[in-house]
């Protein structure tokens, strides 16, 4: 059962395990600078199937698929799986475990949905509602180009502010028992909207949400950025991580030391014309749940600041002129247990 | 700290009480059976604001300030928030709680919603996690028609097994100690779906799903209907109803006594002209969060199973020739706190 500490934070008294983890990527994530560190690239951005929504599903049970293989795991052994897309109605998850029997909450936290997702399933793993559950992820770059901007044929120009949804998804098994690394703390995200109303600059959008957030984590549990080996927003991308590091620095906390963003990690800005950097559901959840979670087992890192954000926005809300609510949910995975 | 018990089912230790609840409805929500329960009726579906969608994250607003002071209660007590709509992104809550510091929790679960976001702030709080959560939904009949089907002025016909929409949202706050009634027990969603692909009749979609999830249910608790003051599913109307009706007897088990739906409940089928019933996540919110523990309260029902349903569809999943995967969140709300 866990601990409350200050105001928005809570400590895990027995830190769920990681127990299995994958990710899967499309061609733009298999060309990037994480390449090997994906589970399985596709070439194929359909995914064997007739539209990129059917695909953008298939990616979803490739990497349930495969983090229950590393897991040596059955899909009758998780509990809940809390899944989540950018899709209208979030179909990419409600898709991808429609032939599961996995029972399901449906989260909806745009580019933070891994964070809210993992932050649910080690509260009830923690709470003693669950043995094991899974956080899923997805997003898919032509998906998410057709419903928030142009169809991908059009070849619409992007402004140099923009980002790059990835292709990708990711997913986390945790457990009561195992080797780690482990869910040690969790600050839930609120909402912070400081009336940036471009939807090409979402990134800047959400920084101040990160920002919040991440202050409101280093509060509560007592530490600085340099307590941990490395601090990853997700999908701030260059201008956002950024405005992160010049809103801390303004505070004197220097975050030059330790501090990337999976926007910038999984692709190559300049080798890839990717302007700011990656987004999308499937950007942070296909970096924690290649790069980071690997890193963690070889303890290239032993503890991980784990904080993507999402723009809760819509087409429709941008039509009508309002600004774009911003939200960052952090986790801290650790290979000590701690108390 | 819950304790699984079953399958799916978890038993709340210390069930979390019931600390205040409100519902909010618009024009046709104030002409039904059950004008009497809600807290405020607008006659205006804008509510103020300029368009629709700011008119529903109004409502879901004035939902959440009434629950509060119902309650005696300011915001900064509540620990977390659990929201949802129907909208595309889920807007109806992220620009409800723009305004607000309440970490936030986005859910879809379409009109389950209640029953997941319910579930989820029951659990926060007998796992350690919070003293004070919030559940929060809405829908909007004139949101919910302009983005599933046809805009409003258009006047289109609706099929015979069409459901309403209803403009209503509710919320209910949940806290470690208080009067009840109690959330005693939660059976989590699996998603159901038995090949139905006629986005005009939902309430067929979804019906195998509360089948599942209620079956599930007895069984894990060991209970039988006749164990319930009432047995009330979300939003599967006329035909959904008599559906579950069906399968039940199919099993020798009687629902034909204490058995209603939300949809049913909300409007006057034939005097409102409401085809199938009422639907969307204000549909089961507002019952549940005025008809319903108002009627727990006042001793009316002291046991009632709360299992709303939703159809995990979207208009490009059906123009892709989908069929409807479903969905059914349980609960048992009690006004005895058990053991």
């Amino acid at each position: 059962m866990g601990k409350r500490i200050g105001t928005r934070t809570v400590r895990l008294e027995r830190p769920p395990a990681v127990l299995g983890f994958a990710a899967v990527g499309g061609h733009m994530e298999g060309k990037g600078p994480l390449r090997e560190q994906f589970d399985e690239i596709s070439e194929d951005h359909f995914w064997g199937q007739k539209t990129w929504e059917q695909g953008e599903s298939t990616m979803q049970k490739h990497a349930l698929r495969k983090a229950l293989e590393k897991a040596t795991l059955h899909e009758e052994e998780i509990d809940y799986v809390f899944a989540g897309d950018l899709l209208n109605q979030c179909i990419g998850s409600s898709f991808s475990l429609r032939d599961s029997n996995i029972p399901f909450y449906g989260l909806y936290g745009a580019c933070s949905t891994m964070g809210e997702s993992l932050s649910l399933a080690a509260m009830m793993i923690d709470g003693g509602f669950a043995e094991r559950t899974a956080a899923l992820t997805s997003s898919h770059f032509c998906t998410a180009e057709r419903q928030y901007r142009m169809p991908v044929p059009y070849g619409s120009q992007r402004t140099p502010t923009a980002q790059w949804t990835a292709t990708a998804a990711g997913c986390c098994i945790l457990g009561e028992e195992g080797g780690g690394p482990y869910v040690t703390h969790i600050t839930a995200g609120k909402i912070v909207d400081m009336g940036i109303a471009d939807p090409n600059n979402m990134g800047a959008a959400m920084a101040p949400a990160a920002h919040n957030t991440l202050s409101v984590l280093f509060r509560d549990t007592r530490t600085k950025p340099a307590d941990y080996d490395l601090i990853v927003t997700g999908d701030l991308g260059k201008l956002g991580h950024d405005i992160v590091v010049d809103l801390f620095a303004k505070e004197g906390v220097d975050m030059t030391k330790n501090y990337d963003d999976c926007g910038l990690l999984l692709f190559d800005r300049e080798g890839q014309d990717m302007h700011c950097g990656g987004s999308g559901c499937g950007c942070s959840a296909s970096v924690l749940c290649g790069y980071l979670l690997r890193g963690m087992r070889e303890k290239k890192w032993n503890k991980i600041l784990f904080a993507p954000t999402g723009a809760l926005l819509s087409p429709t809300s941008s039509y009508q002129g309002e600004s774009i609510p911003g939200i960052c949910h952090a986790v801290i995975l650790s290979n000590e247990r701690g108390e």
